[in-house]
């Protein structure tokens, strides 16, 4: 860790969360982007990376036609592994925010698995989605405690603030019955920035997986919705929230259903997004604590916030020596 | 710390939230109370207080009249100090769970200091709950983290669980404008196990305070109760929740609003106990998250549940050397 008074940051991957993280970032006194990379470019600046035409493009238009974002800043050029770019100031950065995809699934894994060889002794946090992903997390967790990493996983909406609503619900039971997370998104003009998250959603489809969907160009993305009408729904999503919840000892995975409905014909969201912790309590009590997101917090809002939050949280962690793996779930009072 | 698989907790003060602790306790396989001590009497089991006739004498019972009821219990005795008894087993304690009345304000900052002074090093918490005591135990942060005391404060209900939903409310947002917390308590069948906090509740009535409440007598409390036909609404409670927030740095003290009516003519809440918080999203929107308990948690859930949960996330704390005074939203992803 760096030994200055705000937190510097880097951001890998510019889509959607990527380019919203950064924006969020600007409200934040006590945090600095100072390394941005997306798959072709590479922008570093100590001071500060000036993101503005960056975000200024958030809705899908690009600095050249095929072209880097990144590479088209002020302090940005062009490279081909810009990941590496960043590796190579690992020792400035006091947190590696991953905005990056999760196809493949090995990709996050890879990526600290990457910075950890290097030598990066710091906080890194992800938005990743899938349960299993947290199983191959796991696996490295020795390696992130001798490096000295503090990597937490699933810290965007769901997994992550709701997740971390979730935990917190429970604090009335001693039991757990069931979890249900549900969310609901409207994504008419915020579509064409976040095709990379619609494209993972639609892995959650009957008939669809992450390995078909990755094969699918922005064009059969759009087919599929456009036979749903432009509304997807949802149910038993294989969302890492059971995974992270059973880590902090709060209910078994098969007791957490995750579910919305994606609409994006609309801004406004189709159902409200809505996490109910059903349990008992120590008095005999069955009962349901609900936490409600107003319609009107974007998606964008709901993951970017908590991934910061998380982020700090994770620095915390990491200036007291706590390193390995930690969930939404856990950086909380315990169940 | 013991280094044993179970957390040896200690719990200072059987009232009406001790006692109900020690039921909670019962179901966390993990946590083993090994001391308690009410006024006049001390009970120390290394195995495990056997605490069923305290336990079963809820409502209000005692051992003997105007005896102590710790006293009586298999491992018990009668003392005339019994917080000097607890303290000479500190050093097999890793938790004190402070179950004790906030009147005088002082009480529990000088018992905290006590634990300090012999030596201890290990958890303490506590339920307590105005903003005033907050600004006592800051003097006290060099002598906590010196002593290497880990001291969890305001970790009941109201502040500390509706504290901590605040805190994962306030995700969404980069800006917080209003923080409401209104509860819901039915305490007609609980009222006489409930006479200390109760007492507490009036002392924010205007025309009363700590003091004047302190020099009533349980029939001059009652008197109050059936004035207000049994049923009190409070506003502007001087909850320590503001002060908490604060420090977690998620808004001004003077945006955090506590409120809620207690009724002691039915078990059933006359409100439900609900968690506003109103900010602004990064992309300029004013929305309002909700966090709702439901009406069959009982105040005792809600205020024992998160005691431990709170209780167990500071023993992870201590353990990984983080010492000093923490609240409920601190131990939280951070605003």
């Amino acid at each position: 860790m760096t030994d200055t008074e705000t937190t510097n940051v880097a951001v890998l991957g510019t889509g959607g969360i990527g380019k919203r993280t950064l924006r969020v970032m600007e409200h934040k006194d006590d945090m600095t982007p100072v390394a941005l990379c997306d798959s072709g470019g590479v922008a570093v600046d100590f001071d500060g990376v000036d993101a503005d035409d960056l975000v200024a493009a958030d809705g899908g238009a690009v600095a050249a036609e095929g072209g880097s974002e990144v590479a088209a800043l002020p302090s940005g050029r062009a490279t081909d592994d810009s990941i590496a770019d960043v590796i190579d100031v690992h020792d400035r950065i006091d947190a590696v925010l991953m905005a990056l995809p999760n196809i493949p699934h090995s990709f996050i894994p890879e990526t600290v698995e990457r910075f950890a060889d290097a030598g990066y002794e710091g906080v890194m946090v992800d938005v990743l989605k899938r349960s299993r992903v947290i199983d191959t997390m796991e696996e490295m967790e020795d390696d992130l405690v001798e490096s000295g990493i503090t990597f937490i996983c699933g810290a965007g909406a769901t997994p992550g603030f709701l997740t971390g609503a979730a935990a917190i619900g429970a604090q009335s039971f001693v039991e757990i019955e069931e979890i249900e997370i549900w969310w609901g998104v409207g994504l008419k003009s915020g579509y064409e920035g976040n095709v990379g998250t619609v494209r993972e959603d639609i892995a959650h489809l009957d008939g669809y997986d992450l390995e078909t969907v990755s094969e699918m160009s922005d064009d059969e993305i759009r087919e599929v919705i456009d036979e749903h009408d432009g509304v997807l729904e949802f149910h038993d999503m294989e969302h890492a929230d059971d995974r992270l919840l059973e880590r902090a000892g709060i209910c078994d995975p098969d007791k957490v259903e995750v579910g919305g409905i994606l609409d994006v014909t609309q801004d406004e969201k189709p159902t409200t997004t809505t996490v109910r912790v059903t349990g008992t309590t120590f008095d005999g009590e069955t009962a349901t604590n609900t936490f409600q997101l107003d319609d009107d917090t974007s998606m964008a809002a709901n993951v970017n916030g908590p991934a910061l939050g998380y982020l700090r949280a994770g620095v915390f962690y990491n200036e007291n020596g706590i390193y390995g793996l930690h969930g939404p779930a856990e950086i909380m009072p315990r169940f």
